[in-house]
Order: structure tokens, then sequence, then C-alpha cells
């Protein structure tokens, strides 16, 4: 079987970010499955409904690139109890105009890093709100809230930690599963 | 007593917003108590945490405008069921770095305005979730989900229907009675 | 094919409820491919921790009668912006104790009717997010919100409006195929 | 000054929960200043809108209770990501008939514990969201997220490690002074 295309959004714009580490992690624990083609939210316009009538190119683009996927993979801090605006803004951005969503019907999953112990839930649940309205299926299980410390991923991308390895290769799997159930 | 000073939000970058014209109204309706300033969202840039070690000045710029007022009013629409990207945005660049948010201890009011009935509900509850985690005393009781029709605002930012402007005035009074005690 | 066997929780306990008269006529419609089994929540005890070391004989039944379903259907009021009481907790006792939850892995949907235009939108939010949680597959669309105005079902369960209907069905069917997609 | 009478509302039934002891310990730090009046949830039928016409005496006497008090404490563990059923359908009962709610007005705080890491962040933020609807000034900060340990309060109901006994003195300091501002 080919592999899926997932199309990966990274709700931080740090360079050193820990939820880049994480998707890179992610990308090499599912790579004889999955395919990463990562979005860059970073250099979208802020959406403006006053696009609708004669879209930009880069929110086209952004639509095209979603639905060349098979399923989308966000992997995302929280700010402030929330998404972070700038992934807030390429989701807005990318379910517009009405009725042109790109992602109506694709299979998803989230998931985030934080160095703190309360981690990413309460973004993660907004952002699941968010999902389930554009018609998305998110794996509901399970919750993925990793406590980033320092050498957690190491500079070839793999997870030190054995119990974390292990935690995250059964998310691949079961998000693996979930998206040929979605679209089988 | 000095009017008090009021730093507005507008969710919506459109030219012809409801929400903007939702504001004008409010000015007007309050303008004897209330000075409102707005602020400019669509120009800042999206927050990076690598901003934290040097912010850049449109970013303290809109901190110093949060802090030079008494309190805050949200005016915004809902997209996907949760508040627009570009508002989250100006949120999140307005609370860092750690420590030196604008908004912390500052009252606020949230509203909103829509096409359709269920209205933005939705959003105003994720924008409530992040006020308060920013340590603002939001203002409970009444939710304002007004749903607009063309015409509901005149050219002069006049209310021409009598319930919906006689709510809204209950709703400045509230607001500024919240802001006195909250501030006193 | 068999009919797939539907636990339906409905949220209020009122003997004329709205939503129960909307789970009335769900069930007429769907009758030829759903069959309806009510999940009597009024009588449960609260939960109470001390039960998971002796669980009491309605919560062994009433995970029974769940797990003997096929996927599960919540026709809920909103109260106060979010979940009966009595909802949650029958949601509370079939799912603990840890590790014997009844609801991991089923299908689900969600909808509401109530008399106001606002309806039941931020009750199925913290409904969808607890669903999530526990681990089940729940329709992301579309949200049925029913505006529930008297004689919109008659004495037959049948609707009476034929817009309401037609949405009614659509909902049926693509719940019927949400099922078939997460238990094939 | 008189003390200020605190209604108490503990979301947890079990004899030993780590939240009545969190309660318990509250009282004793805030004792010079706070007297606390338990609500005794368990005891209540589940709300049922038929009551509204004639509503039970357990529902009238829970409403004095509440009106009696000058501010309301919840504290309460997380049930399945949300509000444990039984303290929400108190605070339905406490809310009926429309017009007639015990809760309008309050000024309230939101706190919790949990064995775990993440704790009962998401219940306390759906809770947040009914409080606020129920227009009730809600403390917004801190948010009081206890990781408990056995042995963290002790049989006098003293909390025995320092960190978590001066936080939590801030947080009663805080309630304190935010009752104060919302009744004065």
């Amino acid at each position: 079987m080919d592999k899926r295309r997932i199309a990966v959004f990274v709700g931080s714009l740090r360079a050193g970010s820990f939820n880049r580490q994480l998707a890179r992690a992610l990308e090499r624990l599912g790579g004889d499955r999955l395919e990463f083609d990562p979005v860059d939210i970073g250099r979208l316009p802020f959406y403006d409904q006053d696009f609708d009538s004669d879209y930009p190119v880069v929110g086209v683009e952004l639509k095209r690139q979603v639905r060349a996927a098979d399923a989308v993979l966000f992997v995302t801090p929280e700010y402030n109890r929330s998404i972070p605006g700038v992934l807030k803004n390429a989701l807005d951005l990318g379910s517009r105009p009405y009725g042109d969503s790109a992602f109506a019907g694709l299979p998803a999953a989230v998931c985030g890093a934080s160095p703190g112990a309360i981690g990413t839930a309460m973004a993660q649940q907004h952002l699941r709100n968010v999902l389930s309205y554009l018609g998305m299926a998110v794996l509901p299980q399970p919750e993925v809230y990793i406590q980033f410390k320092d050498g957690l991923v190491d500079d070839e991308g793999r997870i030190t930690r054995q119990d974390t390895r292990e935690f995250l290769e059964d998310f691949i799997d079961r998000f693996v599963g979930w998206i040929d159930r979605q679209r089988g």
C-alpha cells in the first residue's frame, strides 16, 4: 500500500519549537506508513471576509495542499488556554469561502508538547471543537499531552525515553488505523 | 468623572463588518461615559515565541495601548465555532513574554454580531476561557449575541430597532457599573 | 442486514419533553435501519467513587445495555450552557471503574431541541468533549440544533415540517453510514 | 467585620474525597475571615423541568442556602473531562425555575484536586462557562489545580507542604478581596 499523505500543521513558529521537534519525531516513528507534508502557516495573511469574493493565491494553495492529503495532523502548543492565533488563522483561511472548505471529511489527529505538567489539554479541547465543526473525523483517543524536556528528541529525531516512544508508537498505530477506517 | 477609556478589539477585518458597525453603535450609545480606543489587530505580526527575548515594537505598542485603558471590549464574529485567528493572535501578542501580559487585572466585556440565529455563542465561550486565564474580570451577563440584518445600524451609528437598542443600552449600563466596581 | 441497535440517552426527564419527542421522531424516521433502546437515566444513583470497589447493580446493568448497542445517540436539552446533570451522571456511572467504561470505541451522534434560537449548541460542545475523552467516535456533522415549536412532532411521531424532516432524514443517513464505517 | 459566609459545593461524594479534604484545609486557612456552609448535593433529586410548576422542598431549601451566602466556593474533581454529574445537577436545581435562580450576582471561586498531573483543568473550564452564564462573578486567577498525594492534608486539616499552603493562602486572600469588591 502507498503511504498515507499527512498534511502537518505545527502551531508554533519558533525555530527550536518543542512541537516542531515532536512532529519530526512522529515523522520518523511513522515513516514507513506515513508521508508528512508540512504546512507553512507563518506566511499566510490574516483571513479577511472580503477575501471570499477573490481568494488570495496563498489561500487557494493552502486548500490545495490540504486536499492532496489523506489526513491532517495537528501538533500544537497551548497559548492562553486555547489554540495559537497563527494556527487558528490557518484553519480559518483553509475553510472559506462558505461551501469551499478544504477540511470537510478528512480524518485528523491532535497532539501537543509543552514544558509544564498541565500541558496542552485546553488548546486541544478548543481545537477538537473547531475540527468537529469543520466536519473532520478526529481520532478520539489517546489524548497526547507530551511534557517536553530538553533532550527528549535527539538530533536525528529519535525519542530518547522508552515510555514516551512506546506511547507515541501506539498513537501512530491508532492514527493509521483510524485513517484507513475513515477512508476505506 | 472622566470617561472610562476602553480598548476595543473588533474580531473582523472586513471593511463593512457587522461587528465594526456594532462597535460603532456601542460607542454612540455609551459616548457620554466611555471613550473608545480601537486596536488595529490586522497589522500585527503572528506571535512567535522567539519574540520573547526581543519584543517587536508593534507588540510593545499594543501592550502600551491596552495598559492605557480602564477596560477592554471585544466585539467579534465567530469563525468555525471559535475565536477568529486574527483576534486570538492579538491576545497572544499582548500577553507575552510570560509575566508581562498587558491584560492582567483589567475588566472586560464580550459581544458579537452574526447573520445567523445561533450566532457567536461558541466563539464567546472560548474567548471567555482565554480572558479568564489572562486574569481579566469579564462581565458575566448579559450574553450579547446580536443577529445582524442590513440596516440594523444606520449611517450615523444609530441602532434602528428599539428592542435591540434598549438591550444594548442595558449592556452598556452594566459594563460601566462593572468597570467601576472592579477598579473602585 | 440486521438493524443497528442504538442505545438512546434523552437528557430531559420531563414527561412531555421536546427531546423525547425528537427521539421518537428519529426512531420513526430511521426505523427501517435502526432499533432504539432507550436508557432510563432518571433512576440511576449519583456516581460515587466508593462504588468502584463494589459497583451497584443498576450501574452494571447500564453498562451491559450500552455494550449491547452498536452505537449511542444523545438527544439532549441544554441546561445552563452545558450538559444536564442527570445526563452527565449517566455518563459518569457508565464509564467507571477506571478501565471498565462501557463507552470506549462506540460510534455516537449528538442532537438536541430547544424552544430558543441559540438552542443547545453549547451543551453539545461540552458533551462532544466528554464523548471524545470516552473514546467514542462522534459523528462530526451535521450539528443538529432543532428549534422546537408545539406541533413539530405529531401524536404518531411524524415531523410536520418538511424542511426539518428532510434535514433529520439526512442526519439519520449520515449516522447509519458513520456507524457502519466505524464498525466495519 | 463579620465573616463572609461561603456556600461550599464539593463535587465528590466519596467519604475520603481529596476534594473534601481540600475544602477542609481551605476552611482552616481562611477561618478567620470566612465561614464555610457546606451544601449537601448528594441528597438532591435529579432536576426535572416538571418541577418548575411545583418546586420540591429540597430545591427551595438549596436556593435558600445559596442566597444566605455572600459567595460560593466550588471544590471539585474532574469526571470525564467535565463537571461531575452530581455537581452539575445541583447547579441545575438551584437555578430554576427561569427567573428564580439562586446564583445570579454572587461572587464565586473554583478549585480542585486530583491525583494526576493534568488535574481538573477541563472540569473547571466547563464549570466556569456555566457559572458565567448563571451571572456569577468568578475569580479569574489563580487557577487552582492541586495534585493530591496522601498526607497532603493532615488529620487536623493542615496542609503539610509549605509551597501548597502558601499558594492556597494567596488564593484565599484573593478570594476575600474579590468578594469584598463585588459586594462592596
